[in-house]
């Protein structure tokens, strides 16, 4: 078999673990108690790899307070101190089986949405979001104020949804997926659909197991009020399904797309763990206030380009047409971007369909070979985050190409004996 | 001012009473107590004015059991004798102030959404759903189970809605139809985003004025299941904006459109009260099994047609491209639709956008000389009914020519005097 078939045959196999998975959300759980290799002075970052002192803004600040709030520090300077002296170790949630939005600042008591594909034995975690009311992510605030939120979250929210979800067989997470892009979700920038399903779905079974009335009623304003929150779910769903496509040799498919505000970075699929990383690019967007511009911005940032990966978000920017609005831009433009996306992927997934788009399925399964041949880069929808933390807008921006020409010459090299 | 003026003055006058309405969802009450007129002994029901004996099948069965229900007979054949003796009033919802679903069956015992605008001092009224259980219409089964349904309606989710509903200053209605436009709903047959949006809006009050456990878990589960609850309250909206341009001198737009099952009736603004009538179109669509056909459906039927009298459902189909599977159709058909719909009516509301058109807005207030210049008829998404009751499928008709025409002649009739 020739290389070329070899290739082919890898990546039909990528794209159709895709296809064949059936991610269900089961849980809610602790980093510490989930996550293998996990330890209580671990503190885990969105993107590739990166030194504290090399980190963007929010992401330096919030490894400093996830250890003020693992109660490793008991100030700044302590902190600080502890990374100095090498005794708290900085790692990407990606390399440690999870996904964290925004600076993604995951520490062991992190409460996870935990996703298990049970066709691939695989796994997917997620941090949960703050809420609306500190700007719709998890831990991109760093202040007194947003470590009591992330208390509530571990002590409130986390074991209500786990004694809920516990009683059911699960929430497969594909439907919801589904019927929100038939609602105007591209499920990455837009979850208004996709939380509403996740409530339905989840409402009577929190109502059956959570019988202390006032935690009953704060859960449920936390959901019904949080119009990003099936985005965690759906970030450890993508992380699942990114595993079950991990270690495919000779396949050319991205397996890993994330970002840590400086740098880009990609894992390829017949690569390994290898990462490949270049200059995060700037977001072209809205910001949701005028006191803020490009100036308050850092460039690309989170994990949640785990949705792209896996071929939502801006691959299926047409199912969201609102979305256009943040860069004034028009359905013919989102249409257009979608059909770029199709240049660059294996396949499109029959189960997420685009309706205004007559039903074609989502373009999926980024091939490095496509992606150099094209010049097309992955189109990725995502929020802004300001230098000294929180979501200030949200927008557009691309895979930097050079990622994939590394990892394409990487493939290259380990390759170079074959025909 | 020549009459061609008058008549454009009048027409502007009527969309902007659609534009500057702020309708909102107040409470739940029954019939008896709202509705102007009604009495003990009068049943309500869907369309232009018919007589028991013409009605079809499950209008006909509807009167009779809500007799039954009311307690003002004891058999069907109690029932069928006292209309016979003219002891029941039998008249259409629309010239009692309210709108019913398919087979439109109100009786005084009924809840009703009831949604006020404000600024216009106008109300609307619709009946509520069963849901889903026995086909997500209110009223269109008619055995005991199904008045059982109605009892609990009265006595558990009316109660428990209007209760939620005081302790609010109510829910706009407008921005829930916005939204909902941009996530998939054309409001008519479709209201997934809408219900759900209705759900979220309403839960906490819901939430902190019921105290018992069971009703409030029987409450929330009706909600939550019920994809279409939204649309009860969309209508109740529909006929405060149609009774806020029911008497405009001049103006030759449509103020109602509603059908029977037998006869497609409209009201003319600028003609009041009169009622012009044809027969009512079938419908193309789908069932939802494989047991039913044409021959199990009557003709089009309720007063959901409410909906694209204000530029809503069949009038912005191309919001709800997931209905185009109804009618084997295509994005591009429901585009057109819509281009159609811009022929026949005064102005776009701009608060109604169709998102996947370059948020262009809804086509309102159809103005029957544009009707009947142009031969396109308001396309009319809706439900099927069984001929022995029940909605059994889905799909799209038009409004018969002929009721535009009788309206257009009479206009002329009666301004015949001037210029």
């Amino acid at each position: 078999m020739s290389i070329k078939d070899r290739i082919q045959e890898a990546n039909r196999e990528a794209f159709s673990r895709f296809e064949k998975a059936t991610p269900v959300w089961v849980d809610v759980r602790s980093a510490i108690d989930v996550l293998p290799n996990m330890t209580r002075s671990t503190i885990l970052h969105a993107g590739p790899p990166i030194r504290w002192e090399d980190m963007c803004g929010p992401q330096k600040m919030g490894v400093v307070q996830g250890i003020l709030h693992e109660g490793l520090a008991q100030t700044e300077a302590e902190a600080e101190a502890l990374i100095a002296q090498g005794a708290i170790t900085v790692a990407p949630c990606h390399d440690y089986g999870a996904v964290g939005g925004m600076a993604g600042i995951t520490t062991a008591s992190s409460p996870l949405a935990v996703v298990h594909d049970p066709v691939h034995d695989t796994w997917g975690y997620s941090q949960l979001f703050q809420g609306p009311a500190t700007g719709l992510q998890s831990r991109d605030h760093y202040n007194r104020e947003a470590r009591k939120r992330w208390t509530w979250l571990e002590t409130v929210l986390a074991p209500t949804l786990s004694a809920a979800l516990r009683t059911t067989a699960g929430i497969p997470v594909k439907p919801v997926i589904a019927r929100s892009l038939e609602m105007g979700d591209e499920c990455h920038n837009r979850n208004s659909a996709g939380s509403n399903i996740i409530l339905n779905a989840i409402i009577l079974a929190i109502f059956d197991t959570c019988t202390d009335h006032e935690r009953l009623r704060d859960v449920l304003g936390y959901l019904k009020i949080n119009d990003q929150f099936s985005l965690c779910v759906s970030m450890a769903m993508g992380k699942a399904l990114a595993n079950a496509i991990s270690d495919i040799e000779y396949s050319t498919v991205v397996s890993t797309m994330c970002r840590n505000g400086v740098e880009f970075g990609i894992k390829v699929s017949g690569l390994g763990d290898r990462w490949f990383t270049a200059p995060a690019n700037r977001i072209h967007g809205l910001y949701f206030s005028s006191e803020w511009s490009d100036a308050d911005a850092v460039p690309d940032i989170g994990d949640s380009s785990i949705m792209e990966t896996i071929g939502l978000g801006g691959h299926v920017q047409a199912a969201a047409p609102a979305l256009q609005q943040f860069v004034n831009g028009s359905f013919a433009r989102a249409q257009s971007v979608v059909r770029d996306m199709a240049q660059i992927t294996v396949d499109s997934l029959n189960e997420f369909k685009i309706s205004n788009m007559d039903f074609i399925g989502a373009p999926a399964a980024i091939d490095i070979r496509k992606v150099v041949k094209t010049g097309v880069t992955p189109v990725i929808d995502t929020a802004i985050a300001h230098r000294k933390g929180g979501v200030i807008g949200a927008g557009q921006t691309t895979a930097p190409l050079d990622c994939f020409a590394q990892a394409l010459k990487a493939f290259g090299e380990k390759h170079a004996g074959n025909a």
